[in-house]
């Protein structure tokens, strides 16, 4: 680095310390909005560390625990999981006993989806963990008008 | 589906229309930041047709035009784009001749990135018909005052 030839204010930085102009990517909000998204799933990840849980997991569980017997692929739309993700998910998920596939009364062609006793109490547990940790975390950076406000705003959106 | 048994409320439903009970993931503000960039990317998908552009590919175009010449490895972490994925996402960028690597300057293990005149008129191009549609949507559905509160809120998050 030191023999180089600085050629822009930018190129100046002796470390690549992620302040780079945004240019015209600040002006849209879909790039505020990813960022936002990366954080929260990062701090997600963080909360769930000894549960061993990614947020689509999570969210999987939680559908399954809120519609048992629902079909595979229902849950999987609902989710906006692709078909392929969500088969090698649901393997990890009915690996760790958590969930399991039963056939579809009256379809052949898909599978129900119910979760364990232990995916019953693991998911509670998870949950409360989230509470306690993640969701906290999000009200204390926000505030609790803010939250609500934020939840509003993004649930316009998401009816684009 | 005729013969079917209906076993609940929800499977009563003769078709998948996401009516699922979302349960305990209606509760976590990560899931509605998800899916409104989930429903934000998917309608810049929708206003880009034309330029078959991606959010990730307008976001490394942008970032290059604000900082020519920076290095391939502060592009992909500016943007948090792992590495296997920036390089697919740069080879079709030059195969498109919409940018180009050239050698870093003092450190050959790196590429250094920029526009090519065709991709910087591209850029510019593409980014006022967003501003027309895409983003144009986005206030419609919010309006400016809100917008704004939106964009601050994110921020928050963002820095969590």
């Amino acid at each position: 680095m030191a023999a180089r030839q600085p050629q822009t204010a930018t190129e100046q930085s002796p470390e690549p310390t992620g302040q780079v102009d945004l240019g015209l990517l600040g002006n849209l909000l879909g790039y505020r909005l990813r960022r936002a998204q990366l954080a929260a799933f990062q701090d997600f990840i963080i909360a769930m560390k000894d549960y061993d849980l990614r947020p689509a997991q999570f969210s999987v569980l939680a559908i399954i625990a809120a519609n048992p017997g629902l079909k595979q692929s229902r849950v999987s739309e609902a989710l906006g999981i692709n078909r392929a993700n969500f088969v090698a998910l649901l393997d990890e998920l009915e690996q760790r006993k958590l969930a399991r596939r039963a056939a579809a009364p009256g379809d052949r062609r898909s599978n129900a989806l119910y979760l364990t006793p232990k995916g019953e109490s693991f998911l509670k547990d998870a949950y409360q963990h989230l509470l306690q940790t993640h969701e906290k975390r999000i009200e204390t950076a926000l505030g609790n008008t803010d939250k609500r406000n934020l939840q509003d705003l993004l649930d316009r959106l998401a009816a684009l």
